[in-house]
């Protein structure tokens, strides 16, 4: 029986397009399907030739680019597991990551090399160094053998992702070739890729592996464009020259795209599709970017489901909707996909929550798109996959329609005197005000109580909105036990891939309540 | 881990577009993606029901409709194993199928009673007669149970398609649910299926499970409509009523499409995207295909590949070029599907042959989805399968391009002098004449060269083309010894699927010769 490799994409595509651009780094490079094969081809060659054994991790620390992409395919394709390092890391971290995954290579952008050189003395394994755009090329082109060949294994590791919880040490999520494979094809049917699409890099690759597009727009045989960062002006200018038809990213990156001063002139009448995962688009970012000829995409996913598990399908009566409403059913997480299996949102026995929109469950999933586990910690995996389905810990509600819409996460909840508020209900109330940009809730101890929310805003430019107005705002809106005790105004702390520190913040919270 | 099942398809689309026209039958049914789950759910408790277990056969003979279609999910989903029957067979051949699928349901059309009740004394296994229509719908209508459960195991059969060899007994190529689930998202990736997609049903669902487009189609969401048989009006009147937007066919279907008196004034401006597999198609009806707004997709595969393996996927150059090359570049085979691992032409030694567009081999391949074997068949098996790799039996060559073209079934070869001769070469040769509509070339045996090569050929309408005048044409292209010997002017058998019995013309090239 054939094993399932997402390292046969790139082989195919170099057979199939060979001529047909594969890769364009908006700092210049371009490269064929041929030359991006050939190039994968020599590094899994120099990583056997390094003595990197089946299984054994390589690091990989570097912006979205040709290198990145390229060792999507040669890693794998040597049998060695891909370890994609967020930029955005501390030191500490990445030696924590370099220490526990063992990786024997460390393939990183000069630019990072002080750093790295620093950390190196306290581990145990040393990895080694190569330098992108420097002793990197010449080990390419130094390499020889059979090029890329896929595991014989399709349970085999293809990458471990470091997730950087918002708390904890970082947690390595296991990817395998099937899963992965399968992701990718997941995302060519959501997304309806093909050889004709262009996809701009606005999400990093070494987020859940770009949700798996590194291999899905290669399977299709599409055009990857590479911007270094999502700077709003260079995604716009991007998406004009390369006439860009996909794009996924962050709900930051398609709302200040949506919001900048150049968005107003800007029209793609050839239609892009932009998927937004995380926070849902508020209406006036809908509103943009329709304007502009974008249609955003609603999804959901997490590092442990190789990224997109639920799509916010849109439905052909959707568009009769006035935008509000429209925006409303749009924001919601929506319906598997069809890779996966089942979503269901439960109780804490275990039973279906009803499609009343309204009862909080936590969402689990059973799906081949599932990880692995994380590495070499079977009590987090355990706990994590318990009865064969993974616990998301998020909490949503079931619509009648069968969509799913996220409360909070679980550890998110605020439980005033015996009420559930879910900090991201009183968060969209808040957002939905003009003279805020930003908005976190997090539960305080309260000795009445037991918990009590408070917020964290950043004012809108310009705006001068008071504490009470805010306040007030919530209160027309929402019952008032679930209106922020207080608000403080202030830039919100966030993480290496952008998630609010509820940590830090709920930290904030108690010494101000204490002073 | 989660096996795959196609049978997830449908549940899913039941969940996600529940009001959504599943299937559309021309003769009047229409039935909601809810409902077409609801239905199958029910054959499946049904199935169980009827006491059939885990891996039994269930046969179906019908023409294509809603309940052939669900079948498709309703059988497997009762962990059975679907027998799709071909409409066209005979008493013996259906006679043969019943008793070596030891069928212990035959889901059957009325029309086809008679036939079935004349072969079931015979039988050493009786199935369950259940007649569409009548008992069929109490039959689902009393069941009940958990609806359809997709299998644990994603190796488990999903159905058994029983070849129509030109020679010899039929033989059962076996599915499974992994391979089948595998080759539907491959379907939805080459074919760009997405929920507004509208899929005319003129292939019959009988053959190769409809080239895995009866679950394709269900993963996509999209609008399967269904004729019982491909009548050329009838085809055009569904296009234009549906807006269909995809359909797949034998090569006659689409030719006779295009060259159809109503086809000239057809105009399909939302852009119909047809799939022809066997044949390539001709200069003319490509040509008179685009008029309508159409574009050819030329396709290989075979039971044993679940349909579709290799598709003359188009190069964005070759909009350029003027008809009758684009034609020709269009008219090969072409390259592997991004589902399917390798795909190779090799000499008898098992190596590649040169990328000359010359030098014959035999089409070879490695994918998830190759058939598990031919059921109760160990010997067929083991020599289709042999090292790994699904032994096609059809001549091709390679192009420089990487595209593979087919020259003929390795059978159908005549050796004459030392010299190959390929009959589909001469073929096409004769095709090109306008005086030819149909031609077939079989070897006769000849004392002094081994074989010779003769001519069947059907006349076109009104046409008067002689012997001597078609064999000069051939002369005229082709070396000398490549051309017919003699010519029989006559219409060709063919089989129940439509393929030319070339054993019954070598049978009657030999008499002939003898005389």
């Amino acid at each position: 029986m054939t094993p399932l490799s997402p390292v046969d994409f790139l082989r195919r595509a170099g057979d199939v397009w060979p001529q047909a651009p594969a890769v364009s780094d908006v700092s210049g490079a371009r490269l064929t399907y041929a030359e991006l094969r050939g190039r994968a081809d020599r590094l899994a060659d120099a990583i056997r030739g390094a003595g990197v054994e089946r299984g054994e991790r390589v690091a990989v620390l570097a912006h979205n680019g040709h290198v990145l992409l390229e060792s999507h395919f040669g890693v794998p394709g040597a049998g060695a597991v891909l370890v994609a390092l967020n930029t955005r890391l501390g030191p500490d971290e990445y030696a924590y990551i370099l220490e526990h995954s063992e990786s024997r290579v460390l393939i990183v952008d000069p630019a990072h090399l002080p750093m790295i050189e620093s950390i190196l003395p306290a581990l145990s394994t040393q990895p080694a160094i190569v330098l992108i755009g420097r002793d990197y090329e010449s080990w390419l082109s130094g390499s020889s053998g059979p090029g890329m060949q896929p595991p014989d294994e399709e349970n085999d590791l293809i990458a471990i992702n470091y997730t950087s919880g918002t708390t904890g040490t970082p947690k390595g999520v296991m990817y395998t070739h099937r899963g992965a494979f399968l992701n990718a094809l997941g995302d060519t049917l959501t997304f309806r890729l093909g050889p004709e699409s262009v996809y701009l890099w606005t999400l990093p690759m070494f987020h859940c592996n770009g949700w798996c597009f590194t291999w899905a727009i290669t399977a299709a045989g599409a055009h990857h464009v590479c911007l270094p960062r999502p700077e709003p002006a260079q995604v716009l200018a991007a998406i004009a020259e390369y006439r860009v038809t996909h794009l996924c990213g962050a709900p930051v990156v398609i709302s200040s795209l949506a919001t900048h001063p150049q968005a107003g002139q800007a029209r793609f009448p050839w239609g892009v599709r932009a998927a937004v995962g995380g926070a849902p688009p508020a209406p006036q970012v809908i509103e943009n970017a329709e304007r502009m000829g974008m249609e955003i995409l609603h999804l959901y996913g997490m590092t442990e489901t190789y990224g997109p598990s639920l799509v916010c399908e849109p439905q052909g009566d959707w568009a009769a909707e006035p935008l509000r409403r429209r925006a409303e059913l749009s924001a919601r997480q929506g319906v598997r996909t069809a890779v996966v299996r089942q979503v269901r949102v439960v109780d804490p026995a275990g039973e279906d929550v009803p499609r009343d929109g309204a009862t909080l469950g936590e969402i689990i999933v059973d799906s081949a798109t599932v990880m692995a586990g994380y590495f070499r910690d079977e009590a987090a995996t355990a706990e994590s996959l318990r009865g064969g389905w993974l616990h998301t810990g998020d909490l949503a509600v079931m619509h009648a329609d069968g969509y799913i819409e996220i409360r909070d996460r679980a550890k998110d909840i605020i439980i005033s005197g015996g009420e559930n508020i879910s900090s991201v209900e009183v968060e969209h109330v808040l957002l939905d005000h003009p003279g805020v940009a930003d908005a976190a809730v997090v539960a305080v101890p309260d000795e009445r109580w037991g918990e009590v929310p408070v917020a964290f805003v950043t004012r809108a430019q310009g705006s001068e909105v008071s504490e009470e107005e805010l306040i007030e705002h919530v209160r027309s809106r929402l019952a008032r036990f679930k209106s922020p005790r207080r608000i403080t105004f202030t830039d919100l702390p966030r993480t290496a891939t952008g998630k609010v520190q509820k940590g830090v913040l709920r930290e904030r919270g108690r010494s101000a309540h204490r002073d």
